[in-house]
């Protein structure tokens, strides 16, 4: 069968590198010139004759370029497998979806645990600070290099829309339509404070040592509690009360200090599970860009988004009390001011901020439709 | 002057201790039975002739006996002074005002701080996990022994609030009225797992050592972490945001790992400041304490309240979303189910949990005229 054949194929995928070429320099936002820059990467689908199909996926906090698909011999997809595919919402029998693992992570691109040039070792803390402009920098860099002048258009969720609203600002030419979902322009005090209780948690560890513990033993019992903050807030009030409530995962409480309720239990697995395959350093940088992150500034926010020519589909979720859909909305405001052409949805969900990565069925309904009639329009 | 200088030495408070009778056993509601029970309590006004006007304060996670009033020396009042003293809510020149430090707190009752006669060191994790039954026990134990069989009123916020309600269940004769704050009647799903990651927190730093760590250093990183969680849940979002916003503790930001924004500070400085006057063991059991909490049991929450004749008044804040005002809603239902004679009211704050220690102004209102009505009731 070999249509059957053909199918399961499509759905192998396989990193990539992108290396500078030697000579370039990569300019960072705070003016740190980086003379060595890789980029980890992964596409599906195919870039057309006009090269005007290619989707930019950016992905969050903890994710990395494999974003859909399977890697020969694991059972598991990437992580938005749901939402990009053949007739999925970024649907690769039409569009060449592009992801790539954002500079500071650990899952390929150069970050803290990366191999410093001058040294041999692990820049550890050496490794400069990130900001989503430098990430979408190098995305930019990566396209260029594929040959991808304009993007069909740039998405995400969380710390993934902030890149898409960030390309959309800095590269209006080169982003056709933007899909920011969950996602907000500034990072609010609350979740500066979310962050920096992460960061502390880590840094708390004598393991971290600084930020120098490549070859001794990662701060892993940190880096698990900082996962277990954020695993808190995405989920919602209702959607953990729903999964776990009260229920124990024994028959009855012992009066002791073991893990007792199925929540614990479930914290506790996340944590550990983390540990597993993120950098603590990784963990710090990111959450650190994520806090820097301000399209507003000092000026209104509106101001922010003035010569953009992009369009917008903004998703948020009712229940996400991370990223809460007033975040959204006053996007979407901002955009309106300026005459952009943006389309809001709040989807109804329990999920909490996790929604973006499970409502795959209402997300698909909307991003399909958005961006068929965005391509389109592009052919006329 | 004798008139001010009665009012000042009004406010002069002192700690004092009750010691349980040697041959007397204190039995837990696991069923450990403890020979030696010392509860360190401060009362304020005076019990009158007919012993009925006394009023219990129960305090929250990180409260103590020092409820109200001026330690001699000391320029910081008790925790609750807004609430206690003369003309104020909880007036002591009419009533007799007790707060007692909670079984297994760290701040002069019997806790895992204190030392095991058995062996003379510190109990550490040998301490038996108290109940908030437990500690309501303790309290009546320390009421008879000031010879008070039937309490006018018990109140607290938090925690405190999770007490007043477990007294007019387990003893409903003995308690007049009751007026529970910013609490809940048994924790959801999310209350046990910010606990959990506070325990965890904990437990992570290597020099908690399994508890045992009184004659070496403290686990202060771990539980300022911990502390630092606590913190961001006992605001509201807009109150972090009208407090600190983006602000920044410096001109400008500096890409590296330090203190930059305002919140991050704050939280920092709560997390150090904390670490100096708590102890981590008891973080851990008072946790504990109030994930155990349950009234409800398998049992409708209204079953639960059969019997119960006391009066409530119950009080909830708007922006409170650690203990929401649904949960209170819930256990005035339950009241109103069995015709129990319940107030409720929810007030409108910005200040998320930590509402019950800054909205006095609105709190004085209501408690004051509430005990006033109940004292003249009983009087009739």
């Amino acid at each position: 069968m070999p249509d059957k054949q053909g199918k399961e194929a499509r759905k192998i995928v396989e990193t990539r590198y992108y290396n500078m070429p030697e000579g370039e320099e990569f300019v960072l936002e705070s003016g740190v010139k980086l003379r060595e820059l890789k980029i980890a990467y992964e596409t599906l689908g195919e870039l057309n004759k006009k090269k005007n199909n290619a989707v930019l996926i950016c992905h969050a906090l903890s994710g990395d370029a494999h974003a859909a698909g399977y890697h020969r011999g694991e059972k598991k997809p990437g992580w938005w497998d749901d939402m990009i595919g053949p007739g999925r919402a970024f649907d690769t029998d039409k569009y060449f979806v592009v992801c790539s693992n954002i500079i500071g992570g650990c899952k390929g691109s150069s970050g803290p645990n990366t191999i410093d040039p001058s040294t041999g070792d692990p820049y550890g803390l050496s490794f400069p600070i990130v900001s989503i402009k430098d990430m979408v920098d190098a995305q930019k860099k990566l396209l260029e290099h594929l040959g991808i002048e304009r993007l069909l258009a740039v998405s995400g969720g969380s710390m993934g829309g902030m890149q898409a609203l960030q390309w959309a600002v800095s590269y209006p030419e080169r982003v056709v339509s933007c899909i920011p979902i969950a996602t907000s322009h500034k990072h609010s005090a609350q979740q500066i404070a979310f962050d920096e209780v992460g960061r502390q948690a880590i840094m708390a560890d004598p393991a971290w040592n600084g930020g120098d513990y490549y070859a001794k033993g990662h701060p892993s019992a940190g880096l698990a509690v900082a996962r277990m903050i954020g695993h808190i807030t995405y989920m919602s009030h209702n959607s953990m009360e729903k999964k776990f409530g009260r229920v124990l995962k024994k028959e009855k409480l012992g009066y002791e200090f073991t893990t007792e309720f199925e929540v614990e239990g479930y914290l506790r697995y996340r944590g550990d599970s983390f540990v597993k395959r993120f950098d603590a350093n990784s963990y710090l940088y990111i959450t650190k860009a994520m806090d820097y992150f301000d399209l507003q500034q000092d000026k209104k926010l509106h101001q922010a988004f003035k010569g953009v020519k992009t369009r917008f589909l903004v998703i948020a979720f009712s229940s996400d009390w991370l990223y809460p859909p007033h975040q959204s909305k006053e996007i979407v405001k901002a955009l309106k001011m300026n005459g952009i052409d943006v389309t809001y949805c709040e989807i109804s969900s329990d999920y909490g901020h996790d929604a973006f990565l499970l409502e795959f069925k209402e997300e698909t309904k909307l991003v399909k439709h958005f961006l068929e009639s965005t391509f389109r329009k592009l052919g006329k």
